[in-house]
């Protein structure tokens, strides 16, 4: 997956680079609501393989449960693909909620085409 | 191009519809710079078909202006492929510059690959 630039340009103080040796190993992209004033919202995460199950992606999420709280927002959101079940772990051990979804996979509650044709996803939201 | 969700969920106050007759004609998604305080970006506009050449985009920028001013920015900036002479020639009318770029299309001032490989963009800033 490939980013837009702009996130680069304009969504940078809500998101977070870990780097180890001069090498990135891992990365949060998140923002502000602009008209949820309440809510925040982290719209991409990665870890790098050798570095998955340390704690780095806790650490990432925890930086921007700080960055959200510090400008006033009460609620952070998240978004995953219905199959991805390691991702699902890992928002309900950090403390998410999964949205009530009218199918389910693998357990999981389901928004059908949440993000257009085909595009399948699970919700999640936290209170900060 | 089919937007994520996450558009019409967080970024709704900076963002317009127009309709004529419940039809939806026009639109403009943009939203406030969270990382550039001074800054508003311009991400998606559609006008249709029957409806262009009226001054429905023109006045759906100069909503978002208004709305930009509003919060305190003095810099609005937009991107397009360097293949539409249209959307050159109308941000050129709206008053937006053209950053110089390294490479020239039909004389229009080229970025390669800003967004990803192949995707050459047309970068646009105009002061509010």
């Amino acid at each position: 997956m490939l980013l837009p630039r702009l996130y680069f340009q304009h969504f940078t103080s809500g998101s977070f680079l870990a780097e180890r040796n001069g090498e990135l190993v891992g990365f949060l992209i998140g923002f502000l609501s602009e008209s949820r004033r309440g809510e925040s919202y982290i719209h991409f995460v990665g870890v790098a393989p050798e570095w998955q199950g340390g704690g780095l992606g806790g650490y990432l999420y925890q930086l921007f449960f700080d960055y959200s709280r510090a400008h006033g927002r009460t609620v952070v959101r998240a978004i995953t693909s219905p199959g991805n079940a390691g991702s699902y772990t890992f928002h309900r051990r950090m403390g998410f909620d999964v949205e009530p979804g009218p199918v389910a996979f693998d357990g999981r509650p389901v928004h059908p085409d949440y993000d257009g044709p085909g595009l399948d996803r699970v919700c999640f939201v936290r209170s900060l």
